[in-house]
């Protein structure tokens, strides 16, 4: 496994000004794009927690990182998405992101009684998406056991903002 | 390897009505929920084709299967998103699909030259999307080997619009 950090930093690129002005974007798409270091990173996050049984991925950049990660750990993956995109019974919750507001929803039957479950995303900024995540999954009776991702915006103050979720990221920026 | 078209069958929920009146929705979340489902169906997808520098995913479901097809096959993962979600330069091409018309972007750097890129989907449907990912992938200096899809909604004529396209499929309906 090569150092994971500078492999991170290597591969993201900082895009300003998007998706507005005065916003610094962190781009992974460098990243995903190089088989080696998306196999490396994906390993890397798989690695951070033990086995669950669901991992969950937020629409719609969280899916690249958390499928591969449910399959790599041997998981059942779950879908959180935006208001409408889930054909089934759904719950939802709103949040607010870093620059608006939104709703997320799960089917309702997304999981049994009691799983495991961790959530994988990209980003961890203002912490927004990740407690309303979180929350979904409590309602519909499964348990977290923490969040994994990629790359740690502490300046947002996101861990503070997610209560008791443990949080745990490959990078702090 | 289990026979996957029956278990593919067996994980796919019909949901009427959905996303309006009339369209016979195939919701294959009960399959990326269940680990084992999950695992052989990437797995299957991952060896319709042979290997390749990059799959593209396109947004959003697509990504949840194209991404863990990517890592199987250690190759890059390159996302095809709606207009607007990508954060540097794009190509853009607009393209019709089921249920109304819309825009999908790629980064203009996403692949080196000649790269051989494989599209993975959940659904062929009117093949709109898909002729849209391979003239992007086209237009960004890539060679496309080919589309695989979970399931081809056969009455749907895909196959027939993405022309000269190779499409190959788990489960045909």
């Amino acid at each position: 496994m090569p150092d994971i950090e500078a492999l991170i930093a290597a591969h993201v690129r900082d895009v300003p000004d998007y998706p507005q002005a005065g916003v610094l974007f962190k781009d992974i798409t460098p990243l995903l794009g190089d088989a080696d270091a998306f196999g490396d990173v994906i390993e890397a996050m798989a690695a951070i927690f033990g086995p669950v049984d669901k991992v969950v991925g937020i629409e719609a950049r969280g899916f690249i990182l958390a499928a591969p990660v449910a399959y790599e750990i041997r998981a059942g993956f779950v879908p959180v998405r935006k208001k409408g995109k889930l054909p089934s019974a759904t719950f939802a919750q709103e949040y607010d992101l870093e620059y608006g507001s939104a709703v997320l929803e799960v089917h309702q039957d997304a999981f049994a009684a009691g799983d495991r479950v961790l959530i994988v995303d990209d980003v961890l900024a203002t912490g927004g998406t990740a407690r309303a995540t979180a929350s979904l999954i409590q309602r519909a009776g499964a348990q977290v056991v923490g969040i994994a991702v990629l790359m740690e915006l502490s300046f947002l103050k996101g861990r503070e903002a997610v209560g008791d979720l443990e949080v745990r990221s490959l990078l702090t920026v």
